[in-house]
């Protein structure tokens, strides 16, 4: 029996990095959060202190804001893809690397009705993400790409029933017919693993499978969370071919009927105590039947979803 | 020499009300978190544990709820003026009433285009807020209302400058005739004390304020974030006669350029790290020469703005 | 009738200054947040943008790192004023000065029963604060010192009772004679305005007010959370002469008795869900009734107390 | 090619059971927030809405409060074994459950020196954490028993080396003999899967952990963040035999010497800046090379470690 060093990672986390493209008038933004994490030949560091194949996480942190100059920012998948490759590629100890980014977005600010160039406000609480990792030296490399987005809250005053359920010696719970459902939705898709630097717009995609969720989300009559999950994993999968899989984790915040009568007043869905904990949490994946093994894609993604 | 109970409120916080309003097909929906506080005669209660005068924080919490049946929830002005003016006319021992509201806004999700007519997706951080202060019995009884705003996160790429300042011998800052400015804004505008229940259309009004703060943060060629705050104010007051006051809190969220000349690469203004802390905090209200007494409508009033 | 600027402040928040005493192998360790705002002449940065009495932000930071070597950082009272005063006194458009610092306690980790020399594990949640105010060029300068704490999560589990109160329409609360008491205080106590700079020993008075507040919560049976920061501050005034008013702000956060009958339980007082929101927000002030004016010990200090 | 539902799960999150042992006059305390999901037969659920094999989470959070009085709140690896198994033996549909619990310590507030009986004073912000997983049906069910620790927040003055690391040509950082090092820690230790209910006194277990822990943080002098975690991780394992790996995960959370040269001052590693973001991230498992397959011990755990 011996005492051994599992699997292990290391990086730099939170790097703020905000990028503005100014060549006209008419500037753009890219705000995010990005994060690597390398893996490798590390072994020497945890047993002797030896940093001799350790790279800084100083090192790494720099890249992340060189490269929003030299190779550019444009979607967080490029970005994430390109940091990643360079530190599998280049950098000698590392065969693997997973980097994770948050984007921020901004509106313009209107002004007279008209798009300022220059001023921008934060569009909302929803975040965009990317997780990406490239396994391998080049010749037998492979790369995973995850995008997904949390935070983004959505609720429907009505159109949402449950009943039906499984009763036990614990239940009190009334059946309903109509609640008011909602929730603040993290959703990651994976990409088949064809080439992923190749032919995807993830931009458009990003717009296009948020707005599935979302439609879905508001169409769907739904009979309890888990099939309104269902649902739009579904419909992403449907519109979009290259995406493998879809994981989906929904906190069901209660929305509770305030009970009115010791006031004499009915309260017919009117009125409602918007709980904080505890919540329902609903998680589910919809994937493809040939999606294939997923390999790293997965592997330390924070949450089931 | 003797030890005395000074000034002192209570109520319940954060009230987490949700009012639908779901008389046709299209719902409509006013999401709010209400803290109430009482004052008056509640000596006893410190003094000897009697709670004889003390209305319990929990029948606050039912009034809450129960208002957004029987008066409905409406402008969050008119919702704390009900409340607050119920509390001080209603319950004997209350001399004195401030209710707290923040609002967050849904905007509709989009289907193929149209608006749902009863799923929402929150529109983003930014949290409306009112103040309102009621003190004294019926015939002798005033009122202040204080709106405002707070996590209205704005950015400028261009249009700011800093330079000409004051040096000591701690003084080590760069001049720079060209930076990002960002803030999270917080503003808070005082209404005039005439009656605060007759003619105003606190909803329209407070769409127009924020239009011009925005308006304001984009168009001012800004020489310091002191100078944007004061000609947000002073708009605000131009445009809104019954106005008295305008009250603005701002952290300068640091966007430092990144020294990129390690790395070969040239960086003008295109890459920057957005520093968490510390930050600049300007504060600075901006107020009519004729506004007269405030009173009580700051009285605890949390932060400076 | 005219716009005019108000009440203004700016400064550098939130600059965490990290002191360590190394002058022996025992390391010492202060661990702190600090934040400045100067008042004064500061009319033209706001209206035209003129910074030549403005002392940059940046400034203000490199002061608060600098003075932590130069001055020393012992008792965050003492450094609070010492910054304060220096701004006031040595930059010419200052005319006065609030310095806000809270402080992070570090415990020495014990091996084998002995504590460490350098290495430490931070206490708890409890955070010491200061708010320093010093107004005026010297020869007609005040100075007003507020110590306080907060987030000090304290429970008691018996010897609380809320009865016998006051009942309306929207009352439906149960009595009780016994119920689980548990709040995050936060409290405040301004010493008396004769010099603060003289033979105060803030630290042990400091641990003095912490060790009465905490003995009072846990000795006073309550009938009300009203009673018990009655008590607590009234105590503080008995035992330190120098303190001339305290402020005390409680939330009541409610621990519910599970109804466990459905499932054949009886629940005596043992099982609870604490709650989140809403919770009882309780703000008492006691105060010596010849304390006599605050000056601007309060003015903008955040919350009630 | 057809699209599927791939695992999934559902249950109550953040249940904030407090219990209180009033046997005596002595109380004792136990605040958990536990968090249910149940794996099963729930593909109806999602496919079609139909809830006849879905136990509600409401009943699922009766069923925690229930346990609380019934069962008892002990050590909170014996509370969610209990759950977990309940879940899978009673309730028909559900052939998996993994309880989560976070425990947050209380002390017994000090009055004239003694411990008082029943009122108490939160300890920190460490966290204690168990995750449980329980699979298969009576007569194949396996279980895991995950405990754990996070937000121990650790520093050490001096003994902390970083030099001789990899350079590549975004490498600038400084080679240092003698830094701070600090860390907000998250373990997580495996346990053994032999049967965890028998024969471990779990309370303790955790508080030897947590000795070793911050012993070895405190006593090894270290060349990297890696290799403290090594030792730490080792130290456990030689200690504890029914431990069979433990994961580690430590942002380097970065206290940079301010360089005060500017105002003629030295800084020999006394004032330093306690940053944000971002932070190196030191993830790193450590385990036996008999441990055998870990199963679903870890499956959904959130974070690396």
């Amino acid at each position: 029996m011996g005492i051994v060093l599992g699997p292990n990672q290391y990086g730099k986390a939170e790097n703020r990095v905000v990028r503005i493209y100014r060549d006209t008038p008419r500037h753009d933004i890219r705000d995010v959060n990005v994060s690597t994490s390398l893996r490798g030949d590390f072994a020497a560091a945890h047993l002797h202190g030896d940093q001799a194949t350790v790279l800084p996480t100083d090192s790494q942190k720099n890249t992340c804001y060189a490269f929003a100059k030299s190779k550019g920012l444009g979607a967080i998948e490029d970005y994430a893809l390109t940091l990643a490759t360079h530190f599998v590629d280049d950098v000698a100890p590392v065969s693997g690397a997973r980097i994770e980014v948050e984007e921020y977005f901004w509106d313009r600010i209107l002004v007279d009705g008209a798009e300022h160039d220059h001023a921008f406000v934060r569009r909302g609480q929803e975040v965009r993400t990317a997780v990406v990792t490239v396994d391998g030296k080049p010749g037998s490399q492979q790369a995973w790409v995850v995008s997904g987005l949390k935070d983004l809250i959505v609720l429907k005053s009505t159109g949402s029933e449950f009943h039906g359920f499984l009763r036990d010696e614990y239940t009190t719970l009334a059946e309903t017919t109509d609640r008011v459902m909602a929730t603040s939705l993290t959703a990651r898709w994976r990409y088949l693993a064809t080439d992923p630097a190749v032919g995807t717009d993830w931009d458009a995609a990003y717009a296009g499978v948020r707005a599935i969720l979302l439609s879905r989300f508001a169409s769907v009559h739904s009979l309890a969370l888990q099939q309104t999950l269902w649902e739009m994993g579904k419909a992403v999968l449907e519109a979009y071919p290259a995406v493998a899989e879809v994981k989906l984790s929904a906190p069901n915040k209660h929305h509770f009927v305030v009970d009115l009568s010791p006031f004499g007043l009915e309260n017919p869905n009117e009125v409602f105590h918007a709980d904080d904990r505890p919540y329902g949490l609903i998680q589910a994946s919809v994937l493809r039947d040939d999606a294939g093994d997923p390999g790293l894609a997965w592997y330390t993604v924070p949450a089931y979803a």
